[in-house]
């Protein structure tokens, strides 16, 4: 197995989810099959449940992690071929995976979008660079277009709570916030859902249609509360357009959720990936109650990130 | 054990301070008692022994240490029970607290005061909101009014330079400084010392008494000299002033140590928790003397943390 | 032994080579050598390769490894002995190495040169006052005018590259940057070159000799195709000048390496210690030709590392 960047990477996703519970039972299980590997992540974006979780994830399967915090300005990457590096980029992409090459035996990487320039990051140029150049596997811990290891974790969650026979049917709502966000949670939970075969809806307002790249497959709403009816599970989340690219087109109607919402559907079991802006996004009343899995979801990071690196080593 | 925050977590304090030179004889003694635990240190504020001492505390117990740098930008917390988070804070301390008790079997915590609000300070709202929220041992490593780590590796400094029967005299000196310090080394330190039945004096220029919750029992001194004469150890460390909160009012006399301190008092033992401004809190003199215990002081952080950890790992 | 700081630390530098290569053929093979031992590595300065090899091999050893990054602002050193520190310095290099001591069995250091005061960086000012306060062993993790680390990968990168009998020709050029570089890297390279026996040819614009204190014993060219002609292998980087210190004088003369230089040299190898500015420095052609030795010198950063480690350790 040479990546994880996606969905597309997991040969049985059923298969996979069964292994994470397994796995999930003891986490301490296989304390040699990392002996004398390298992971090392590197992130050129903060992080704090991706750093933890993949980190733990490492060393719970007797890893030795090198963390790399790669400032914009300390250490800022070439991605150009063929570029005369006389401006103020430091180190060729080429360079720097060849480097890491020599150093890791697998390859985390966090590379946000700039959310500037749409083909730039649906091409996920950064990404591909790093992996073009690298020699060993490269897990993607967010990339400009997917939140893969996220996904994996909120499959998990799902799965968990989902005793019964018949498919969920899964909501995945936009929410407010106050600045742009990228698409990448938004993009990656819809595939993988598709993927996992749940009947999944996406609720968000007008001009906030996501690529349909990933969301083909689902049913798209501009209408909330039609979305939310019936759904057994609410996702909750905030992403910037991707037709007027990077910009917050004005929402007239109020998407936060709110406890009525709760009261209305008490069955539902609500989901955000953190961090979240409470009353912002959602209300407290929703974050708080026993129907979120906010908390699970977090745990189930590490449990996803450790079936990745231990599908990798066993390869 | 679900908490080291102040010395009233400490049961039996003489039994501690045997404990911790126990171990101190052989500190790589207890290399599984960590095993497949993970202890999270989060600082808000700069750090290098607390950072190496606890840190090496946790690996010579055979845990998975972890270390997040949140800056103040990079990681903005909001502590407001209800706050619509519209503005600066990215993530509410409910849902730091809440994941990091995910991924970690112990949370430390440094958080530095405001120095502008003495009430936000005096209440410990950043410690007490990650205690609150949090589901696992919470450490202090430094907070708004005390530094217990600090306090009780000088307590056990203080025991290993004291052979005698008789209970030491112990004085704390107010020492110059160029800009307004917290108050949690002096109040630990009081604290801890009171707590262990020393004769403590504290000496400071007036405006520049400490809090009284954590010196009662100690006599308070606004003449350095009288406080100096007769004392086994003096503690040197600037403090801002508590009554105009965070202020450093005037200073008329010369407050720094100098070397005639040392030849007036030649059985005196001198402290200080580093970093120090040489020259400005003492001289080199003082500091360089064999009656300096500074590094010694700094090698039992090691001995404390851990003394710390090993009784939350086997409760 | 009790430091590496330089190529007059080894005592037998063709031995140190063997050592290495041998090491190198199962870097796992000293699991326990490190057992219960600190290894503590203060940047004062980014890296990349340094920071990850080092740790890599500290690990590898079985150390407890630690990395402080030490902001200039956050952790300002004082270095004058002596000093009255009322101004921005936040603590002594005394006191600083001396508790670095406490918690470290090895300690690394990085610390670049200020390029402003040629007499400052050539006393080495901050490593050598890190040593005198040291209790433990230092190593260089690339001082103002030495980085011995890469100049031993360096070495053994060329060991492996030579099977024959005859000692080789090998060429350091000056090669054009954007701003001015220390010398640290050709400084090094020339001194670890010259004690192993090989024939050292350097070639620079004029205004850009090197401090004739680490090239006595090459050959000093302006000409850099006279150099390169017969050169076994070439090293390429870039430096400021040393007599108009830390300046950038004009060179008229294109000193880049191109793609014709590889073809009229065939079998000549060529090597930088990374990062490079591509196409700046040298061609595309070059550094990607199966000539250059790039990436093998990057993971023989590791091996020079861990053999110099292990020395120490085993002392």
């Amino acid at each position: 197995m040479k990546q994880f960047i996606s969905v597309h990477d997991v040969p049985d996703l059923d298969a996979w989810v069964q292994d994470a519970l397994a796995l999930k039972r003891d986490m301490h299980a296989f304390p040699e099959l990392g002996r004398n590997k390298t992971l090392g992540l590197v992130f050129l974006n903060p992080s704090l449940r991706t750093r933890m979780s993949t980190q733990q994830a490492g060393m719970n399967l007797g890893m030795q992690v090198q963390v790399i915090n790669a400032g914009g300005d300390a250490w800022a990457w070439e991605f150009a071929e063929g570029a005369v590096m006389d401006g103020t980029t430091v180190e060729h992409v080429r360079d720097a995976a060849n480097v890491l090459s020599q150093y890791c035996d697998i390859i985390g990487i966090r590379c946000f979008p700039g959310l500037k320039n749409r083909d730039d990051d649906s091409l996920e140029r950064v990404l591909n660079a790093v992996m073009r150049h690298a020699k060993v596997p490269v897990i993607s811990l967010e990339s400009a277009t997917r939140h893969p290891l996220q996904s994996f974790a909120d499959l998990i969650t799902t799965r968990e709570n989902w005793p019964h026979a018949r498919r969920p049917v899964v909501a995945l709502t936009w929410a407010p916030h106050i600045k742009p966000l990228p698409h990448a949670v938004a993009n990656s939970f819809a595939e993988w859902m598709i993927a996992a075969g749940m009947d999944l809806r996406i609720a968000n307002p007008p001009g906030y249609d996501l690529d349909p790249r990933f969301t083909a497959g689902a049913t798209i709403h501009h209408d909330q509360a039609a979305a939310l009816d019936g759904a057994d599970f609410v996702y909750i989340k905030n992403w910037s357009s991707f037709a007027d690219y990077g910009a917050m087109p004005p929402v007239h109607e109020d998407w936060m959720l709110h406890a009525d919402t709760l009261a209305k559907y008490p069955e539902t079991r609500f989901m955000h990936c953190l961090p979240v802006r409470r009353n912002v996004e959602a209300s407290d009343a929703i974050l708080d109650s026993p129907h979120a899995l906010i908390y699970q979801q977090a745990a189930n990071r590490t449990v996803a990130a450790q079936t990745v690196l231990k599908k990798i080593l066993e390869d």
